[in-house]
This record gives structure tokens, sequence and C-alpha cells, in this order.
């Protein structure tokens, strides 16, 4: 997606480790703007598929999965991490490694919210590892739900999560694929 | 607002300990379509503030400001829960305590994204003793910038949160408060 691309060239930070900020415009502070381009596009890739919920996880997904749910005209689940009073004990759950904090969390959908008539497209803002995305399948699996597909705004193809989840047999749409960064030139290498 | 009191009198449920559970449609389970009618009643009630930016905090508040700053075209700040090694050292910080989850969190926003040439609108989804709301008004006052007003979808009117906001002299406005609940009979009392 160019107007992405053009936007990670000219707002996104290359750090030491193959780190990229991003949180201009994605996963801080949130470009509503951009983020209807993003629902577009997304509606534009699965229009064939009978896609009645989109889920997320919190919490940067819950932002693009609600717009982009306007262009489906669904509603938006967004999976909890760790689990709150408020949830009622009926559940389905797994467990995502998180490398940015460095923790395991229990991650948590309402059995209410998630069933074998749904079918269903996974939204978040990236993929690296792939570790977020395997429990949100898991999730989705848990409730016999089909999963029509996965939408990603980021992917680090240099990192194994892309592959690891095609690996699956489940198509997985990412709106900018980097092969590369070098955090000395800054300069950041999308996938054509 | 006749739209939201009549969902919520229909969809949610009263649970003993004055407990609310919206979350088939607020705070879980997202109606993408209700946060519309939310968004267009918060930009109708700010709609002479110069507000350029709209402050919530994860995760639940997300969702309903993306919607909501659509109509304000502006961007959306979230406030973070917890350091994260992807944020930079130069944030704002604040902390609030969480009865829901009985802990104390350390909320952030970089200082990249708050400036005394804000002029800002916080939104969240609930309001009850005022914690979390009293930790972003914190933030915005941190930076320096201007707070136009605050936007909340359900006030649990019987708790003392409104009181306390209101009585530093921010205008709030909640587009639902509720003045009591009956765990037995289910029902919801609304303040006219």
């Amino acid at each position: 997606m160019e107007l992405l691309e053009e936007r990670i060239r000219r707002d996104g930070i290359v750090k030491k480790g193959n780190v990229l900020k991003v949180d201009s415009f994605l996963n801080h502070q949130m470009d509503i703007q951009l983020f209807n381009e993003i629902g577009k596009e997304f509606k534009r890739l699965f229009a064939e598929c009978p896609i009645n919920k989109i889920l997320t996880i919190e919490a940067s997904g819950i932002g693009i999965a609600c717009i982009a749910a306007q262009y489906f005209q669904v509603p938006v689940v967004f999976a909890k991490k760790a689990q709150s009073i408020n949830i009622d004990g009926d559940v389905y759950s797994t467990k995502i490694e998180s490398f940015t904090h460095k923790k395991i969390y229990d991650v948590i959908v309402s059995k209410k919210f998630l069933s074998r008539e749904d079918h269903v497209l996974i939204i978040d803002d990236f993929l690296a590892n792939g570790c977020a995305l395997a429990g949100l399948i898991d999730l989705v699996q848990s409730a016999g739900a089909a999963i029509e597909g996965i939408g990603i705004v980021i992917e680090k193809g240099f990192q194994h999560g892309g592959d690891l989840i095609r690996g699956k047999g489940v198509r997985l749409e990412s709106l900018a694929i980097i092969d590369g960064m070098d955090d000395e030139t800054g300069d950041i290498y999308f996938r054509q």
C-alpha cells in the first residue's frame, strides 16, 4: 500500500535491534485519516469473504479494527490481556509471549462473542514473530469459528511470523512488508 | 442520549457490587454503529471548542475515541499503562489506581504527542471513582495543554468521580448517567 509505505518512510524511526517506531501515526498517536485508508484497503482485499466479525487484541489493534469495521459493517471483539473481574469465567484463553514487554500474557475472549457461526477477520497493527497472531488464531479455533483471513498493517518480513502463519494455510494480507532496516542510515526496505 | 440508555437497558447486565456489564456492545465486543452515534453526539456537544487532539486511555477508550475523532477530524493519542521498551524515556507519567484490577498503574504519554499548543478532548468509556480521568487530566496539565472538555459514555452517578472532576472546573459531558442499579430486578435508573 503506497500511501502507507510513504508514511512509514517519512515518519517511521529505525532504532537499534530492528525496532521500528511508528508511534507518531499508528500505535500511540493515531492518524485516523490514514486508518480510514487502511480500512478501505482491508475491505478491498477481503471484499468477497463472508466476514461477520473482526477480532483484534488490545491495545494498538483496536483503533485500526474499529475504523476498518465501518467498511465491513460488523462488530469488533478485542481479546484482553490478563483476567479481569469484570469478565465472566466463561472465556476462551490462550497464552501469548510478548518480546516487547518480556512477559507471557493470558489472553481471553468471552465465549459469548465468538462461536462456530462466526466468520472472523483478524486485524492487528504489527506482525513480527507471530506470537500474538498465533494466539488469536488459537482463540478463534477454540470457538470453532472460521478464520476468513488476517489483515496486518506492518509485517516485519525478516522475522518469521509471516512464514509461520502462511504455513498454517491461513490467508494473510500485510499492507506493508519490511524486508530490512538500517538503523545507521534510517533506510527501510519494502518487499515489492 | 436516548439511544444509548435504551441499549444499556436492553443489553446491560447488573451484577452484585454495583457492577454493570456492557461488554456485548461497549468494552469487549464493540458495536461500531452505536460508536458512530456516540461520536456524533460528542461532536454536537463540543462543536464550538477548538479541539485539535483527542486523548484516551487503553484499552476500552480507544475504539470510541477513534470513531469520534472522525467527526472532529483530529488525531487520537492513547495513554499507555506501564512502561514499554518501545516508548522513549521522554514521557509524561502519572499513577492511576484501578479498582477493577486492584492495582496501581504507571500511565504514560510521550512528550512528542502532547504540548502546550494542544487543545484536548478527553474521551473514555466509563466514569466511576474518577481515578483514570484524574490521571489523564494530570497528563494534559503536565504538558501545559488546554483541556477543552471530557466526554464519557457511561457515568456511574452514584460514585464520586463526576463530582470530583466537575469540582475541578473541567467541562464534563456524560452521555448516560446512572443514579442507581438493582442487581435483583436488573433495573437501571438514569438521571433525567
